[in-house]
């Protein structure tokens, strides 16, 4: 077995430990004598591992019981709708915070419902370079709620700051940087994220929401029940066959978080990877340049440049000799990308600094 | 390890060499040193098997170019909106063929967006004990398409012939019966399946739809992106992140299925588990009782009643300690039934018919 540095933004690297379990597990869960691919989603072995994920989430999270944690399907892009459809309805407005791709998506998506006002950071050629300041937006008291995303892994930035949005509920996409480090779960009232990136794999979404918040979400009735946010919440994710597979390594993932030490763990940890990736890039003398405004940047994608297309490419190809893959750019940005969600350990991203540095010396 | 006999209706039992082998490649996939879940959809190797078990289930499915494969979410309940959504605007109306309960919900959600002819099997207590004779519906020629279920997991019955539709588009929801049995492609327009039954884990819904019913769908533009087809269809379902694991153990399973003689060759194993358990209720004096009309009778889901609930439950416990699992009715209907997907083996199935006479005799 030779396992590589798995930069890759999403899907991503998962916690050893938990993929160990997995397999050794694969035959027979929990003194089943099945995969827990093969048990009933309403057997008492796999609802107690479900409660004990959603339990688990609310600990880590510092959630009390009035929020509900949904396990869905369609990824962060079928939230972009869901959000709008279940609480945009009857003339009512929201305000979006447009700092990436993502949130412009987003953005995109609520226009079908109801009126938004929104703010971006949108460069005239389409990047994003930082996120919003605080003087840069105002929420309008009549917003039903304000939407932004925390992280954004295409351009590689991250709020650093919570906004003040007043009595006006706080809608956050936290699929690219959820538990890397603390937040203030009170200030949010609907928090969701794709679990590929820091929660496990692909195939489910997390939606924590508050009850207050859910009290405004359209009637069941007037919605197909699928798109309904209460018919999850009132059968506590298990209207229908959910994705359990998902949800048993997320289980399993957020036992390795929590035994590691929770979130305030990870801040300490990614501050470090942050800190040793871009000293390497701010220490090259422009030979990687990152064009995100220092008080943006991302700890979970760092996102640099070398000076030519050749020579990026040169940089994945010696990279991957290296044993370190995933660092390509997003396909709609080009450059370079390292993804370093919390399985990617200190170690990893030192290996990758040193990696930097030779790559420099051998070609500057 | 001690693997039970498993009866589940689903998730359900897979097929053990497909667990072994996603259990040896759990941490390191293919060459990449990365679990199947660790690596990005954008990449090579992650295309390859996307593609591939797309190509096997065209060719199991005997479908030709003219179909397309998408890798959906949110299971059959999501299709059941989906549906007519993308094909029921404009005024236009569809025939529902309602022999069970998961084709009355598609009925409901339909309803939501246009019209529908029903023809319905429900008995006065709401139980569904035989699916529809072609005397007992007409289509009209101007519904847009015709919606059936071709086996109903809840009441243990199964279409055994196609209904006769003529120039309309013909939509089946196959969940539990799809893949053991062949069927002929070129009447169908659109199929879906959860593929928690036939087709491997929870997390991942197939739909095979015709190009020529394609055509037929709303306007991508006036859908929310990720509710129309049309999305998937143009991204090769790869506009956002796919579930990737389920749908990594659904092409272990097609593969499995291909190894193993396809189609026909699960007919024939089918038909033969089936008569073995149908001769254990027949055989039995009235001890087990069949409830299904027998040329309704299906070979996936058996499902019958013993003459009080003590002694079913009585059941339910003695066949758990000879570690046959899974045996008991849905919630809604009570009694014992016995799921035998394809991965559940005639050597399982005679087992269990033993397992009744043994009961039998100890308690008649």
């Amino acid at each position: 077995m030779n396992r590589v540095i798995n930069f890759n933004a999403g899907p991503a690297a998962i916690p050893l430990d938990v993929l160990k379990q997995a397999q050794e597990e694969m035959l027979d869960w929990n003194g089943t004598g099945m995969s827990v691919m093969e048990v009933s989603h309403r057997s008492k072995e796999y609802e107690a591992m479900h409660n004990e994920a959603q339990d688990l989430f609310r600990k880590l999270a510092g959630m009390g019981p009035e929020w509900k944690i949904l396990f869905l399907t369609g990824g962060a892009s079928t939230q972009f709708f869901m959000i709008p459809m279940n609480f945009l309805h009857s003339g009512r407005k929201a305000t979006y915070l447009v700092t990436g791709n993502w949130s412009k998506g987003a953005l995109k998506e609520a226009k079908r419902f109801g009126t938004c006002d929104a703010y971006t950071t949108e460069n005239p050629d389409g990047t994003f370079t930082r996120i919003l300041k605080p003087s840069e937006f105002s929420i309008d008291p009549n917003s039903t709620y304000v939407h932004m995303t925390s992280n954004n892994t295409l351009f590689g930035s991250q709020w650093h700051y919570w906004p003040e949005t007043g009595s006006v509920p706080l809608v956050c996409d936290m699929s690219s940087d959820i538990f890397s480090r603390p937040f203030p779960a009170d200030k949010f009232s609907l928090i969701y994220a794709g679990a590929q990136k820091n929660l496990g794999p692909s195939g489910v979404t997390v939606v924590a929401v508050k009850d207050s918040f859910l009290q405004l979400a359209e009637e069941q009735a007037k919605l197909p029940t699928m798109l309904s946010y209460r018919t999850h919440a009132d059968n506590n994710s298990l209207y229908n066959t959910p994705p359990c597979f998902s949800i048993y390594i997320l289980s399993l993932t957020l036992k390795w978080l929590d035994k590691n030490g929770g979130l305030e763990a990870m801040q300490k940890i990614n501050e470090e990877k942050g800190r040793i990736i871009y000293s390497a890039i701010d220490a090259s003398n422009g030979f990687y340049r990152g064009p995100v405004e220092k008080d943006s940047r991302s700890l979970m994608n760092v996102v640099f440049r070398l000076d030519t297309v050749e020579k990026e490419e040169l940089f994945v190809k010696e990279a991957k000799a290296r044993g370190i893959v995933g660092v390509k750019g997003h396909r709609s940005t080009g450059g370079i990308r390292f993804s370093m969600y919390n399985a990617n350990l200190v170690d990893n991203v030192a290996k990758a600094a040193q990696f930097m540095e030779d790559f420099r010396k051998k070609y500057s």
